[in-house]
């Protein structure tokens, strides 16, 4: 009940919902609420309750106010309705936490479109793979669309995660639809750090009732992950080909999206995935020496969960105009991360404008839509001008990763200098070194 | 000079300054204004100069303000002081647009920043290799950084272009900054149709003084295809690896920059090149053979030039925030497209912020970040809702090259109706009907 107390807490409580259930309420001045209950600050009021609407928006209300309150659907902490699928003496135990997506999805018969479903005993008929792998935990976090995440769900998400963690759970899979897995990879891994195990988010490119569903084998290779590797990061496990021969495993800042029906969509950009498992012989191989190892007590974890729903990924193109800038600054954005073109560039034009944002105590970060490569911004003119005027270089990241990283710091911190420095920190591989012609695809098969 | 007429007309005329000339003028008033002579369109008042300032903003000036007026530079129509490099009897003549960038740079020893230069003569005494192939004609229509490049600029090499296939040329090539070339590429292609020979655009990578340039090849490659290639496309032709061994000839409107700083940069997204270039035998070799054949004539090209600056092209991210949507709708911006997630996604929160788009008669196409793939708006909930709505969905464009093409077309129609039948109809290949295994990248070199 992160922040709740006094009276407030005491109703939630006896409801039985926790952060992240959907509940219903009713004010005395009529007003219906329905959404997902949110974390709190520590500092704000003990009366208030923080619901997010669907409309993505977060309301307080207080609890003197309402007159109705119910629970809509829970099935998690404090007290998940737990489905254990199988206890088989000795075997750890796996924690599948659901969070929508194809993976856990059907076809609607009636209308012929996919519509995510996300029941326990459902989804794990259709992996008899993972019997004998482990004894598994089934908690549904969301039952959202993938595009319908945001940064209150990441958080939803890592508090979830860190309680597995804590609980003793040997392994943790996160089920995510595909569209925006990347981005909340990304938002775990800065938000859990010195992790005792991996967690795998897995998902899936056709939805798990037809017949060439990658979600099975997906499900079975981010569990052997979580239990296998050496590593303490978070990845995302999909498809390494269209055949059903391989899954890659992808450090979850350095993985992407690449195309948006392929059963290998997701790629590793300046990097090499850090493992593979092999579908046929059932085997983890590590393919990628440079990894964070797993800490070795579960208290090491470092929990730093929080995100700023105030930060723009703009993306630069020819005849840009600067006044998105400038309405970002008027509306007080907390940070901007621009998706600049080559080593780190916008039009010239637009650079008085970035310095007002910069002005405004608004950090502004340079990444490139080139994707691979890394931004240099010493190299023209422009980048140079962008660099005086206090642009921080976004190094070899991804702009969805800068996007999340920026959204993280600044919860911690609005100070342009710490933001700064948190920035160009590597705090989970987020950059790579060293890039060299392994981490460029070939791009014409011949 | 295109718009221009009556007292406005013979005082260009007399300074000898056309269209994409470098203009100086003050006024009665004191103002001093320098920038870019503009086209002008044919219902404005004749007394209006319009002059593309440095900061990408168009101004209009009466001639009747104006005391003094000078040309800064300016070496092109009506009467360009050209410079022919070799006049060897037979050989075809093959124009060279100079439109800035690294392909004509030099490192500046005192800051170790690389500045563009311009120099027909020292351009080409870099590449002996064109020698013996054509006879040249030089001519710098700009000077910028390709970051730099707008929708105004597109304009102004389009008409260059098409000036100089009526002229009689043999080949077009266009020397361009990297960063935006793909952008200015698919800009020429919409722009101009039924060439009666390939337009090479070619930029470097690395400035023409590095010993590792690739500035040399390139637009010995660029020539050889403008003069050689069975096809009336725009192409873009750069280094196919990081070796020195051979070039592709990438489609205009399916090229992306897909590195900040590799030599094979560029690469064919949703499609293979349409030719490579043997850069030790010389040769030229179709590899694709699916094309647009050149014209018989050059009268037949079909010149529709003309882009419209308010076009916004908009990133989708989880926590997206709809008011970036609805300020570009109270800013009466003309067209929007969005990169969103997967098979065309967005957050549903954000539907209702669309919707008021299009009832405001704006249109909101939808593509993908994935890049590759194509936009299927059937499968999902969130897909069908914005298809209701009236989203034009982008198929398996590029978000860069959508966002071109509606800006091409938003300068012929503003009708909703017109708009979307004109952005669902395959122009130059931009769509790519059927994409197959050899055009997904392989991602992991082993």
């Amino acid at each position: 009940m992160m922040g709740y107390r006094g009276k407030t807490r005491e109703v939630l409580e006896k409801l039985g919902a926790s952060i992240g259930c959907r509940i219903r309420l009713s004010t005395k001045d009529n007003v219906f609420i329905e959404g997902i209950l949110m974390p709190k600050h520590e500092f704000s009021s003990p009366e208030i309750i923080v619901i997010k609407l669907d409309n993505g928006y977060n309301i307080g209300i207080s609890i003197d106010r309402v007159v109705k309150i119910e629970l809509v659907m829970c099935r998690s902490i404090p007290s998940p309705p737990k489905t254990i699928m199988e206890k088989i003496g000795g075997l750890p135990i796996t924690k599948i936490l659901g969070c929508g997506g194809t993976i856990a999805s059907k076809v609607e018969y009636e209308t012929g479109a996919v519509k995510p479903v996300m029941e326990p005993s459902e989804l794990l008929e259709l992996v008899p793979e993972l019997k004998g792998l482990a004894n598994y935990e089934m908690e549904v976090v969301f039952n959202i669309l993938s595009e319908d995440m945001t940064p209150s769900h990441w958080e939803v998400i890592a508090h979830r995660v860190y309680n597995a963690i804590i609980s003793g759970v040997d392994g943790i899979v996160i089920t995510h639809g595909t569209d925006t897995m990347s981005y909340t990879a990304a938002a775990l891994a800065f938000a859990l750090r010195n992790l005792p195990m991996p967690i795998s988010i897995v998902g899936a490119q056709r939805s798990s009732d037809r017949p060439s569903t990658d979600a099975a084998l997906n499900l079975f290779a981010a569990v052997l992950t979580t239990l296998k590797a050496p590593f303490g990061e978070v990845v995302v496990v999909m498809h390494a080909t269209s055949s059903d021969t391989e899954a890659y495993v992808h450090r979850g800042v350095k993985v992407r999206k690449m195309h948006s029906s392929r059963r290998d969509a997701f790629q590793s950009i300046n990097d090499i995935p850090l493992a593979k498992v092999d579908l046929i012989k059932r085997e983890f191989i590590l393919i990628n020496n440079r990894f964070i190892g797993r800490a070795k007590n579960r208290s090491d974890v470092i929990a730093q969960i929080g995100f700023d729903d105030k930060v723009a990924l703009v993306k630069a193109y020819p005849g840009f105009q600067k006044e998105i800038i400038d309405f970002l600054v008027d509306k007080e954005f907390h940070g901007i991360v621009i998706e600049g073109t080559g080593l780190g560039h916008i039009g010239s034009y637009v650079i008085d404008s970035i310095k007002r944002a910069i002005e405004h105590e608004i950090p502004v970060v340079m990444t490139t839509q080139t994707l691979f490569g890394r931004v240099n911004m010493n190299v023209y003119t422009t980048g140079r001008k962008l660099l005086e005027i206090g642009v921080i270089p976004g190094e070899d990241m991804l702009p969805e990763t800068a996007y999340v990283k920026l959204s993280w710091i600044l919860k911690q911190t609005r100070n342009l200098s710490e933001v700064r420095k948190m920035m160009l920190t590597n705090y989970v591989n987020e950059f790579n070194p060293t890039l060299r012609e392994e981490h460029f695809p070939i791009w014409v098969r011949t």
